[in-house]
């Protein structure tokens, strides 16, 4: 079985490959596969916009856990879920509720049964004594509703919601990656109601050219495009947007003709 | 057979794939697990550190490899070791010498048997050359004792004493992780020999707070705890402790009351 | 079957998560091993000296997958290329001819076929929907000329060739690793023509000693040897070449004697 890890956990300290070795001592078959360990330090809405544009595409028999975690320790939940057909392990902390189907999920655990843990449980370390040795038990068959209880209420993320006018859209960066491309919360489809040229703006940035791929425009050219999740995004073509237009998340994008 | 790699070769560069390269070549069916690529350069004290929090908790069958080795290619040997049960190859630099029953390992081999490596040796990378090959035959089942000699002379790293007193403990930051917490030498148990409120100190800086885990605090509070590796650790909620208080390895940690 | 993956797509944003879910989901056999995600984003040429450095040391049954491509979404094609018993699919930027071999390949194929690709295709993410299902095909034994179409053109990279004089050579550093160790263009086998003692530029720098291993120098010392991939090098023990002497890709080098 697929076990997938995504974490703010860096590499430079054990903490990973202490739970690969919790996971591997619970189901030595288990096939770890690594989303990414370079979640910004604590940042639940980072890691939800990585969750939603990547758990998608997974097969269905994944076990996906999730360790971002700031309320590690306190009271917050550790929840199972089951969302379109994906599985998942994560903090209460609406890691996972901005993926398709979050609004309905098809079954909600809240971790209780402290027989599928590691003992003694530490306070700061629920990623290697509660999220591995759980995934580790569901990967060998465990039911999930041994786990714990079902719950109808956890914490919910959303996404600000972008002003969709017949001639102006407003909307703001909700996401930066790694090439500095900033993605923000208005959908493609939206720019159809523009007639006429169109004219985004960032900040004081004004973007005149609209573009299919990035290799259209002239190396260091700022672009307008519609990403690969089908949102509105602000390029430069072998540049980051976010440094050339000093742009970061929350930054006011708007679209007009 | 489960065969994990902690190394300091980072990933812009094709160490760490040569040696996962040659190690499929000698067994297609080895599984690799990444432990970090991610050591600090050299930092063979940070190596130690990392696996004592990472290797204990893998089961017996696995191999590890560790190519942290500012020696390499000079007459530092290779080490196959067995302690407390697991299985490593690493070079005699000290870096095993910080897990669990180190003083005392099962087994201690010098490799020498260059039939196990790859033709011809390089004297940079041994990586490719030695290690990986001769954990690629081991995980084949090449039993240990045909790599090389047994020995009992090896390098053997220490982690300095802290000072112990009934009102009064002093030690010094020993490892700093992703978040910027930063862990010391003082063990965890010694704090109840202290009566009354405690009082710790890092350089200048004074900390009353003491929490079981970082959400207790208001984020931006420099607190004290109890590590997940059972030591006392200095940290901010929600922030970077060595960053805040500007503390590196080394840095004096007392507690009194 | 191994798919290997290198990417310059890091580890924050969910590329290489997504394009990892969809070659599962095509075969959720497939034995995913990171090569890099850490390539500098849109460097084919470093890609390419990464790729050589790594590539050869597999196995011939695994499928490399390269996706560090400033033309998605252009006219540029992907291909699938065979080449000194190796299998890789690649964006067609040259990133794959500095491997041995590269000057005749056994195959190179055009992919045409998108009934192999994920629908619908982006214009920016062709990772997830072209590269990682044909993979995921191929993996699945998809044979490889019903990709598409055999062709005889593409894309290549050169290195640049260095000057080699009976007592005189020059090169450039074409590769900085992880370290900071400076690569040239200069074979370490021509060192071999030069009589006397070696003395070795890097700008302003002058160097006259060379070792075969870094740890043979004191720390800090700037020093010449021949690198794992048989090169000259530029290296400081334990420290960086490139920081300390300022070099960046394209420095000249010198040897005379």
């Amino acid at each position: 079985v697929i076990v997938t890890l995504t974490t703010d956990f860096g590499e430079e300290s054990p903490y990973v490959a202490a739970m690969k070795g919790i996971l591997l001592s619970v189901n030595p078959q288990a096939r770890i596969v690594d989303l990414s360990h370079q979640i910004p330090p604590q940042d639940v809405r980072h890691a939800a916009f990585f969750l939603a544009g990547a758990m998608p595409y997974f097969p269905c028999e994944a076990i996906h856990v999730i360790v971002v975690d700031p309320g590690v320790g306190t009271k917050r939940a550790i929840l199972y879920v089951e969302v379109a057909g994906h599985r998942l392990l994560a903090p209460d902390n609406g890691c996972w509720t901005l993926l398709p189907g979050s609004a309905s999920p098809t079954r909600v655990i809240r971790l209780t049964e402290d027989r599928y843990w590691r003992h003694p449980v530490s306070a700061t370390f629920h990623g290697r004594d509660i999220f591995a040795p759980a995934a580790g038990h569901l990967s060998l068959g465990v039911p999930p509703h041994l786990l714990g209880l079902e719950t109808m209420e956890w914490v919910r993320l959303g996404i600000p919601a972008p002003r969709l006018e017949p001639n102006y859209l407003a909307g703001e960066v909700i996401f930066i990656d790694h090439f500095g491309n900033l993605i923000t919360n208005i959908p493609g489809k939206a720019l159809d109601q523009l007639r006429g040229p169109r004219r985004f703006t960032v900040g004081d940035t004004v973007i005149t050219r609209q573009v299919h791929s990035y290799g259209e425009a002239e190396p260091g050219t700022v672009v307008a495009l519609v990403s690969s999740e089908g949102m509105v995004e602000i390029a430069v073509n072998q540049g980051s947007a976010a440094k050339q237009l000093q742009a970061r998340i929350g930054a006011l994008v708007t679209v007009a003709s």
